[in-house]
């Protein structure tokens, strides 16, 4: 079985997932820019979740790049993350509805890190799939980011107790970190 | 006329079916665990769903996977099958909305069971193109998960009458079964 | 320019158009079957639009399949198709929610007829950067049903003014002959 | 890495956008013409969103048809002009909900100006991955167009203080100015 029907069925469902998200934007009650303004934490939350659908495109993009052919266990470990990234769009409408209160807050970060375990997870069964000393596992060995994430999303889940805008504040700090170029992979695929 | 058209049309409405379902979740009413636990139903409903339809296009990409040219008759097969499939969103919104009632369930159940009947045919249709003895034939010959889930379908439709809960319990049974992985195709095309 | 891009664009939005008229349908007042039942128009008319847009793609697929390089005129009447089957969703949810009145069905009507318009334009954009005496313009030139379909959309909207359901009628028979097998282009094909 | 699913995911995140919009169209009031007629304005909005987001796809189609590889920066800056991208339905949705209100048509001003700020970036990055004097940069260099949109959108941005339908109406002059065929990346292909 190859990988491109896998990558394809991705692609359609994170691409339907970053662009439902714009279905849930409130449209601002009165045409005037104060009531525009009022919908800026909505808006912002709509960015964080599109970078963060962003960011799982790019890296899922990376890692399938890697992966040779793939098996049943590939297929629903990749479903299983598909799950939690079609989510997001319910997490953050819930966040936008309540307001930035503390459980939506503490439920979108746990969508991020059920999200992390399931490309964790997928990650283990494309290693497993191709074989110790693969490719993929040369590459992603010291995966520094995709091992602290959890804990920063869990991290942020704790301040939200004390505020539910540091929650936020910590998964969009969280989002920054994996803006920031990872050369690792390009590099490899540079060399081989 | 080659199948990688079909293949691409298919995941695309897959990917739809399987993603605008989370737009039917209802937003709980307060920011509090217990409105959230009160969407638990739903959101359960909602799973099931998501790994039926997961089920079908992992089965679908398998037997696409063996087959050769398509034809007209094979093309509208497959439009049949996506369309019970796409009324998923429609039957699972209506569970939720009316809290597990038994007419809702049954209508689930019939939608589980034409989906099934719709995918049987497509198969005829692709061995029929594809002639007696071929790949596909061999595959898919002793396929007793394909042959029984009708069976079981219709005997969660009859247990709903006893309590709808006994029906879904059924439904979500059969899907269990079809998470089990298939050796048989994967085994035959690593032999092939 | 090669025409596989324009190919998966059009599955796409093709997708999107088939798969959201589900959104439409509405979730009956009751779980009951009479409550069902009151839904059954709103149903048969999300038939009707999923197989005329099923018969969209399945030509459309054919016409391309046939066609070589394209060019910018192709792009745009492409996307002038795109857009009249893009309004599908709404003309059909408008029949449903008027219940089958005049208007909303005369509209239908002219949306299903431009469509076809659009579509011939598309055709003879094709034809004229292919060439005369080209592939295309061999395997459509006595095309009876595209030439036929306006003239029996017409009909259809003139028979609204006795009875709407007259109108939905002749639609649905328009439908119904282009579901009868068309062994033209795939005879050209399997001779080609 | 290659740009295959880069243009995949692109198309993808394009249909989506192009297609949803639909559901923002209200259905008339009453089953009457003049009931139409009163979302006329509605339906132009569409209308040129629709455009709008099809001379996009038509633009980067042309464009990543001349672009080499691919690298993050690129990655990013097309997720970046996706985001723009999919704010038109809610840009779009606001006009329909405000009535051509002087606010709401600033705002789709400033998402035109933004996409277009946008999709020049993508340009640069990617004429920087491909290297000075490669075939981009030779296509686009005299790209008057692109170079002007911007500053008829803020034009429109300023009549619209005058009046919002002079606003929408440079817009849609802009618009038609990219309908009109630019042979230049066409003719550089043809000699390419």
């Amino acid at each position: 079985m190859n990988k491109n029907r896998l990558e394809a069925f991705s692609d359609g469902v994170l691409a339907i997932v970053i662009t439902i998200m714009v279905l849930e934007l409130h449209v601002p009650a009165e045409p005037t820019w104060p009531a525009l303004l009022h919908e800026l934490p909505t808006f912002l939350s709509y960015v964080l979740s599109f970078v963060y659908v962003g960011i799982y495109w790019n890296n899922h993009h990376h890692m399938l790049h890697l992966a040779g052919r793939i098996n049943g266990g590939v297929l629903w470990a990749n479903l299983h993350l598909l799950f939690w990234l079609s989510l997001f769009p319910f997490t953050t409408r819930w966040i936008n509805d309540a307001g930035l209160a503390q459980v939506p807050v503490l439920v979108y970060g746990l969508n991020l890190l059920l999200a992390a375990i399931a490309y964790y997870i997928l990650k283990l069964a494309l290693i497993r799939q191709q074989g110790r000393g693969g490719a993929l596992e040369e590459a992603m060995g010291r995966d520094w980011k995709g091992k602290g994430s959890p804990a920063l999303y869990i991290a942020g889940m704790a301040l939200t107790f004390v505020n539910p805008i540091l929650g936020i504040a910590t998964y969009a700090a969280v989002a920054a970190l994996w803006l920031i170029p990872d050369r690792r992979v390009e590099r490899f695929l540079a060399h081989a």
